[in-house]
């Protein structure tokens, strides 16, 4: 089956316009390249490295001569929550000296590569985690029916679940070049990596075993970010993240009582009002949420009715990769250093979109949450008592600040 | 109501064994000491100086010629969650100077204060926060009945739900010692402490506005602890916790298909397993959860069904405060630093009870929850994409592991 007959499911016609170029590493993980499309009057590009030369082995070959185990997760009985967990197997052992970057391209003239990528340059690469916490294992019974599904009165000792950590986590490359960030990009390249997203939440929506697709970036060191090359991540989950599943509990509580979309009300709500509305172009708003919980907060949304990131039509990509880049930007200009200068905003950025599987996937509309632990240069939001303990988050500040700031910074 | 009273509906008798001294701040804010009982032979102390000589506005005066506006708090219409926001009159102008920490006691023969305590010496003292997220504000309308109720679809334009942050947050010092840490007390002191948990629970349970009373401790400056002075806090919410919520759903469920209690249920099931029970006692259980989320985490529960805090036995409280003290002093020991030392670990303990007003209640339990976000010496956990994103926690270990470590520290 094709991304592009998958996509015809999200109701909406796409075309991407650069080149997508397939392979496998040699442990068997799979990696694609995503290529800019080319400007009138460019050259095509030579034809991507796709042979990884590193002796890996089958990564689910029997380790110590135990076979493979793949991760493993347990439901918390406490909050009906799944926990994927490491296993000893699992254990990163392998990672690469500190002067290896594995996000970078392979150095042209070696022919060896400490890194993950066997091409020398890229535009957008994906690849499997090589330390995944979500791995599908082939014989390991997982999926639809599975114990996933079940509540605890229907498996017997059912106060304990666990099951095999199915699914897929994902590393999405934004530049061959190590020292750039998604902000510091153009939009063309943008279009890229929406183009990147969108083909990985296809792909991997439809693994039997995925749930959910989560599609976000971990910015900034201040957020244990230890890879600085830029990048993002996909997670295929084999449940619904706890957030998904209170978001489409709300919005079935409101569509049995108004029948109407509540992420629609929501987005016409906060146009109406307008006050914490920052940004309108053409197919997208960017609006900081009645009831931000961060320091910092926008989400993103677009104007049509749309499920999923393989929804979005071609216009809506090549506005999006200009109006975020206008968002990234003014973020990057929220607070000032203590000389005047600048402070980059260590961020997290995650696409809230409909489930690939869930009987409420109507109910979902994509939307793109970004926000922030800092609260002013050098000060971090910590998740203390109250939100780490009880889950109940305490603002420092008022969305209406936050959006006024965050006005009078957009360019 | 007195306190013993309100205690009778717990269940449990109570005898406090230390004196409970009560006063007023010079804004008006309440100020509790908790004397340790004396030992036999030991003389008793003179009384408490209740006197605060500050000059302080009453809290609840106008500002600059406006009426004084307390917190105020949303809900968020995609989780359903309250979240309380700090306004601009509540910002905190008037922080002390680093050399005066307002949790020591007021310096012999200084006649004016810095601090918040107005004698030179106290066991244990509570207090309420000078710049609190939830106040319960004279003349506001709050409490059962009150929008914190109601579904969005009761309420016209019920989207957006915005109402008073009403409640209580208070401050609970754990000696006058300002080195000290709650794991170097002694167990007459954790008594002490104990009973000021109790008594807080039972007179902020009282107030109209509380839902749920959370005792929690923050501790160590890689949580953002800024104040060092040995201290917890107490918070009384005009809301259930999203944490408490979740679990009185699965509580509930659990009875609906079993006729049993759930909480009740997981600690026999722990008991009944045993590889993750680190500590037995007559009274108290200490065990690290089955799908524990954090990096190191182990929860006490009584043995007996016990709501809240102040349903504990006199026995209970005294076995308490001597098996919890062993678990702190294990969680010292958990990591050792790369020269051979011993790594102070940051924790969160917050104790989970039943809430104070709600109707499923009886399904609640007490358990105290004491977790990490060290995942080695200089290592932490970061809440990131998955995490703070997606509300799907992730752990780099397992809870076998927890235990097997915990179990060998142990003295």
């Amino acid at each position: 089956m094709s991304a592009d007959t998958r996509t015809a499911t999200s109701g909406a016609a796409r075309s991407s316009q650069g080149a997508r170029t397939a392979t496998r590493l040699a442990d068997g993980r799979e990696l694609v390249y995503f290529d800019d499309a080319l400007r009138e009057g460019e050259s095509p590009r030579p034809p991507h490295d796709l042979h990884d030369p590193r002796p890996l082995p089958d990564r689910f070959a029997p380790v110590d001569s135990a076979p493979f185990q793949g991760p493993r997760m347990r439901r918390d009985p406490l909050t009906g929550d799944w926990v994927p967990m490491a296993t000893h197997r699992m254990n990163r052992t392998l990672l690469p000296p500190d002067d290896a970057c594995p996000l970078c391209p392979r150095r042209p003239g070696a022919d060896y590569t400490d890194g993950e990528v066997p091409d020398t340059a890229y535009d957008v690469v994906v690849f499997e985690n090589r330390f995944p916490s979500l791995l599908s294992v082939p014989g390991e019974p997982t999926g639809p029916g599975s114990v996933v599904d079940a509540t605890p009165a229907e498996v017997p000792g059912g106060l304990w679940l666990e099951a095999p950590a199915a699914g897929r986590c994902e590393v999405v490359c934004f530049s061959s070049d190590h020292d750039a960030s998604l902000a510091s990009l153009g939009p063309r390249r943008v279009r890229t990596i929406v183009d990147a997203w969108a083909d990985r939440t296809t792909e991997l929506g439809a693994l039997p075993t995925t749930r959910e697709v989560f599609v976000f970036e971990n910015h900034g060191r201040e957020i244990g970010v230890t890879l600085t090359h830029p990048h993002g991540q996909v997670y295929a989950y084999p449940y619904l993240t706890p957030r998904t599943e209170r978001l489409l509990g709300q919005a079935a509580a409101h569509h049995e009582a108004t029948g109407r979309s509540l992420l629609r009300d929501v987005l016409d709500a906060e146009l109406a009002d307008g006050r914490r509305v920052v940004l309108e172009t053409e197919h997208w708003v960017a609006y900081v949420p009645f009831a931000a919980r961060w320091p910092v907060e926008v989400h993103l949304a677009p104007r049509r009715d749309v499920l999923d990131l393989p929804g979005l039509t071609d216009d809506e990509r090549d506005d999006f990769a200009v109006t975020y880049l206008r968002v990234l930007t003014a973020l990057n200009r929220f607070f000032v250093a203590p000389d005047g200068g600048p402070v980059a905003l260590p961020y997290i950025a995650g696409w809230s979109q409909a489930p690939a599987r869930d009987h409420r996937r109507e109910l979902g509309r994509l939307r793109l949450e970004v926000f922030s632990v800092l609260r002013g240069p050098g000060k971090l939001k910590y998740l203390a008592g109250s939100e780490s303990g009880a889950g109940a988050w305490i603002s420092d500040t008022t969305p209406e600040r936050i959006a006024a700031r965050l006005t009078e910074v957009l360019a």
